[in-house]
């Protein structure tokens, strides 16, 4: 089972992470970090790298049933949407699977929360325009 | 097994997220995102909740080389530490175990990165001062 879900998405990639975080949002997820992982190999190690966006996508009361179930699974969250080059020039997003990554915690009280925020991602990816 | 590494640290609460930050420097990981959870739960469900504090750490060196092995796992960095009050008003350092967390990707080409940062993560905890 792969840990993530993923998509090719069509357009140019500015674009997609706008829609990208747009889709997030109206699944109730705000984005608590955004990394781009271009600009930080370029400035740390000066070298070239694709394009590459890691937004940290938060559920606020879905965070904080998570938390109160489990107190350490903030080492975990937030739950990543990746939006990156593909190696033949497409724009591909991949989800986090939140069930494959808690599945780490051995704690099945988190199994609500995890199936929760895998059916919105799988949405959010929905609403993507295909490639 | 746990999916984190984890310690009590003697401090008040700022002093701690510092002293971890320096700690984590040390070792060549940069804080990239700095999550504020007490703030972000007040803020969206008006709510309190403990100090807590999700740092994303990343080596540049050690996640290009992630990144070149495994081009999604994007979606599970940076790689956190955590800064929390525990329930008998302790504070808790718990950086995720990359080593666990990895074994959610079938890559043994990543085997060797997961290994490096666990060692780090280990001196960065064994750097911070004993409750």
């Amino acid at each position: 089972m792969s840990y993530t879900l993923d998509k090719r998405v069509e357009g140019e990639f500015d674009e997609v992470v706008e829609q990208t975080t747009a889709a997030l949002s109206e699944e109730g997820f705000g984005v608590l970090s955004d990394i781009d992982v271009q600009q930080t190999l370029t400035e740390k190690l000066d070298v070239e790298f694709r394009q590459y966006r890691i937004l940290g996508a938060c559920n606020p009361p879905l965070a904080q049933q998570a938390l109160e179930d489990e107190l350490r699974v903030g080492a975990l969250l937030p739950c990543n949407v990746i939006v990156y080059e593909t190696d033949d020039g497409d724009i591909g997003v991949s989800a986090v699977d939140p069930e494959v990554m808690l599945s780490v915690v051995d704690n099945p009280e988190l199994d609500a929360v995890a199936t929760d925020v895998r059916e919105r991602f799988e949405r959010v990816l929905d609403a993507l325009p295909d490639a």
